[in-house]
């Protein structure tokens, strides 16, 4: 399986985040990706590609132009602003609030264009995010031109990210872009598998009224778990969409069994649906050694998931999502993907 | 003229807040109450009366039953869940995220009922704003039984606060309550004059679809200041309230001719309204001292403005709003409500 691989998502390194109010050490890390690039590299599993750049525009299928605007120009108007470390977002537009009215204010556009406090603003979160979408959309290329897979090793994670907004480290969803550019090809049928610990909830949004894209998800539940607001079961579609969307949550601490019962009528629902293409938004934060998820896969777990993502049997293109036991996500991230490559 | 002053306010202290993202020293502190206090003591402003306690109902008529439910046993749950230090905020419900389901997670529910992470949630938070809006609505006794003016001294504000969250240091919404309350006690036209630097998003809100309560505010921009994402001139209701809100936006900076010129227009507004009773949002973050605000009044200011509520000539319910330059605060409150005595 070929991978598609950007260098320039190490720019993107937070010291800090916010989590629940504190200020603790940041999660989404570079060496995530290190860790994953080497286990990919000790394994063989094929060639390490750097992305072609495609430009803004496929972005600009799926984001705002003002939220890419302003995601594009953050980071030197805050330097310019005399900002010290990374940029904090501090208040949002929420019920009866207008986010209609640009703001002037710095903070205020920070605040409009996110939906939490823990996701910092760093130097290098544009040219990572923009480098992470070409990944993308570099190995949607790779599947279309006939390859069965194509995995991108990337950060930040994208399926968080809605329309004009970031969050839960995420800034451009990849997952969407690449959706959105696969349809622009010619598709007619995509599906979204989003296997993520967390709910996709930023891809479910973008496609949630259309019927050209099916969004199945499964997670921990939001009544407890992140991103609390979006991903419940009773989410299947609107309008045009109704009826092509399908979450799956499941309480913190769930059994592989029930886990694995979701993936089948997941596929279930998504094998009904035959479409041209599948892709896998792929965190590894429902391992068991999570240190902010509460799944308990564990490598052979992994595996059985890419065999049975293999056996549905359509192109696939898996994009890297979250994952936090950074010691341990190369080997699971590899896990998942020799899985697929050794089932037939 | 009498005040009725809450000293259960002193409970609600935060060391710290999160400004534009920063953990920052508390700007909302006790000392403020303590200031204006002292204040009116030494100049025998007149009575200092303790709130009676008129429960819970007149509060649950402006702010939903769940959200109230929420704060009032917010620091209990918090500490039971082993919370360190004031609770913040840390996710929000933005576009195309649900507000409809209440999660189970506690940080999920804090960021739920609130508009940004700069309010600290603290053990005395809930007390503090209860008792405040008790206090309130014993100055309304007052107003209603006959006194030409009753100044309401107590903090946390509540101008921000909307009908079901907290933010901008408020969590309950002591004038909506006060409006609210004199109508149910059979007026039918209040008018709410905000003088506070901040638009008061949270009274516009409660009151933007209603016609009995005319809302008017002279602030800082939000274009560049907070609230940021309400305040605008073109906010003039809607529905049965069309016509019944007016904002005065002022550029960060404006002159105190600009101020007045302002002040003079909202009154000429509330005039031909013709109000039963005028209940003012009285921040003096308006202060040219005011660490966080950007207009220029001064005492004689000050004093002017209360000369110009007594000249508009309808019973006046005060209730302090915001004003962060600790120690001049107790001489610009004095200010105004002397100017407001020694008026005819
Ligand atoms: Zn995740
Ligand atoms: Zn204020």
């Amino acid at each position: 399986m070929k991978t598609v691989y950007n260098d320039r998502h190490g720019q993107h390194a937070a010291r800090h985040e916010f989590f629940r109010g504190q200020l603790v050490p940041a999660f989404e890390i570079p060496a995530r990706a290190y860790y994953v690039l080497q286990a990919l590299q000790a394994a063989e599993l094929g060639p390490i590609l750097p992305p072609e750049d495609h430009g803004l525009a496929p972005l600009a299928r799926v984001h705002s132009a003002a939220y890419l605007d302003f995601l594009s120009g953050a980071w030197a108007e805050w330097q310019g602003l005399g900002g010290e470390g990374d940029a904090f977002p501090a208040v949002w537009p929420v019920r009866t609030l207008r986010a209609d009215v640009l703001p002037r204010s710095f903070a205020a556009r920070l605040g409009l264009y996110s939906m939490d406090s823990g996701t910092p603003l760093t130097a290098g979160a544009w040219p990572a995010a923009y480098w992470g979408a070409q990944c993308s959309l570099t190995a949607l290329d790779l599947v279309l031109a006939g390859e069965r897979s194509a995995y991108v090793l990337t950060r930040p994670p994208g399926h968080h990210a809605g329309a004009d907004f970031f969050g839960g480290y995420c800034f451009v969803n990849n997952a969407a872009v690449a959706a959105q550019a696969a349809l622009d090809r010619g598709l007619k049928r995509v599906a979204i598998l989003d296997v993520d610990y967390h709910h996709g909830n930023g891809t479910q949004a973008c496609f949630y009224e259309r019927a050209d894209v099916f969004f199945a998800s499964i997670h921990g539940d939001p009544l407890t778990e992140y991103p609390f607001f979006l991903g419940h079961a009773d989410e299947t579609g609107a309008g045009a969409g109704l009826g092509f969307n399908a979450n799956f949550p499941l309480p913190a601490g769930a059994s592989n069994e029930a886990w694995f019962a979701c993936l089948d009528a997941a596929l279930a629902r998504l094998q009904a649906y035959a479409p041209e293409l599948l892709i896998v938004s792929l965190g590894v934060d429902t391992y068991g050694g999570d240190p902010i998820s509460h799944f308990q896969l564990d490598r052979p777990e992994f595996s059985l998931l890419g065999q049975r993502i293999r056996r549905f049997g359509a192109p696939t293109l898996w994009l890297q999502e979250g994952g936090y036991a950074t010691e341990a996500i190369g080997h699971n991230v590899l896990a998942v993907l020799r899985g697929f490559e050794s089932s037939t």
